[in-house]
């Protein structure tokens, strides 16, 4: 590299939250600013490659894209077992990052929301704050973060943890542990589950946690019939959660 | 309440993130969809009336709003010491949702990002589903999340714990507590300053972590000018970050 040759920026580009459902329109979620930077570039990494010809196509229903959409350059992340970044070379996230090491602004995509977020991507975002790329997060929702919002929990200090165990004891364990971390440090949890073990997740949660503890279930948020609720789990006993086992879930707690 | 009569919804309507800076466009940050959802509403709770009006007055220049400015009812957050929610008495929250449980949509608005979360609302909102109003939230950014995902570090579990103590001993035993709960389960750990002391705390964090934390800091995300950047503790002690005092910072941490 000369220093002539200023680097490109890695832009974290946000998806909707549709992904395996019915779409929504593109406006009701990523903003019109962030849909014209990502018309314009020329290159990106994505989860999957057919998914994101899918999200530029409805990108250019409102912002004409740069480039024919054959000419736009897509990689996809390697995908290395759940939690784990090992097996993947560092020449690997070298490459993928190589048109911005040669100048050029370069996009990454995750399925759904804030790519590196509850999602694949952040050992490429590692690897370009190793390199000295200028890394630029675009405006953009997450599922997580609404569900939040709309669970009416502690806002100010909160965890997310990412799946439960499936087995059942280890699960009560671990729901036992993020009750106690949630009491101790007035700390609501978040957890997600894949959406056709939304149902068993949550008849888990009924039976595992204090009746007195906060749950706040949400269902396909920003989707049409999404819904989040917040009831003490007492409450819920009485009237248990029909849960799609198609939509994305996200599970917060809060305990008293 | 007769059963002839629904219930209004409660939306969270999300900001942009540039209060206290120089504005950006509204529709760099906020989705269409959110716009015109946004300026349907004819009755608000707020976190601040005077910039509620000036957030209406930013829709208007996209969508037209459904009601004269002078006829939208904005009402203000009641101000608690932060983190508690003692002193408001329940008539308080009641009487803010009067509107939604009398039939209409009601708005809640922060001075950024998301309402109800590292800010303002989470209250109203269990009030809401107390009272059994359906809960919306709209699609928006949060800073906390835009600095997860440029950062890098774990997006599989996270930590969002607020503000450090001030006093130097408190923090210090805190920032050694949040090294050890974020080695212990690979979790990274994000806080927030008050601007104005975000150099202090910079210079804090350098002085107290581990050289091989990694430490992730982003100011201004969204806004001209705004940066994130990941080091390792010892690489940042070498290159000291220069913080604005003006625009909002989120650090975040995963120890080794």
């Amino acid at each position: 590299m000369s220093d002539a040759q200023p680097l490109g920026r890695l832009l974290l580009v946000p998806n909707t939250l549709d992904h395996g459902s019915e779409p929504q329109p593109i406006d009701a979620v990523v903003a019109h600013g962030v849909l014209r930077q990502a018309a314009a570039l020329a290159h990106w990494v994505v989860e999957d490659a057919r998914s994101a010809r899918a999200f530029l196509k409805r990108v250019a229903d409102h912002v004409p894209l740069a480039l024919p959409l054959q000419q736009i350059g897509i990689s996809e992340l390697p995908r290395p077992r759940k939690g784990s970044r090992e097996g993947i070379a560092a020449a690997q996230w070298t490459a993928l990052l190589q048109p911005a090491l040669q100048g050029h602004d370069l996009g990454l995509l995750s399925e759904a929301g804030l790519p590196a977020v509850a999602d694949p991507g952040s050992a490429l975002v590692a690897a370009a704050h190793a390199a000295g790329l200028p890394v630029l997060p675009l405006a953009g929702a997450s599922a997580l973060l609404l569900a939040l919002a709309a669970s009416g929990l502690n806002g100010q200090s909160f965890a997310f943890v990412g799946y439960l165990p499936q087995e059942t004891e280890a699960r009560t364990r671990r729901l036992r542990e993020l009750e106690a971390l949630s009491r101790q440090w007035q700390q609501t949890q978040l957890f997600i589950e894949t959406p056709y073990r939304n149902g068993a997740l949550a008849t888990a949660l009924l039976a595992t946690l204090q009746p007195a503890t906060r749950l706040s279930i949400s269902s396909g948020l920003t989707l049409a019939g999404g819904w989040s609720r917040t009831l003490t789990v007492a409450q819920w006993r009485r009237a248990p959660p029909l849960l799609s086992d198609r939509l994305p879930a996200v599970f917060a707690l809060l305990a008293g």
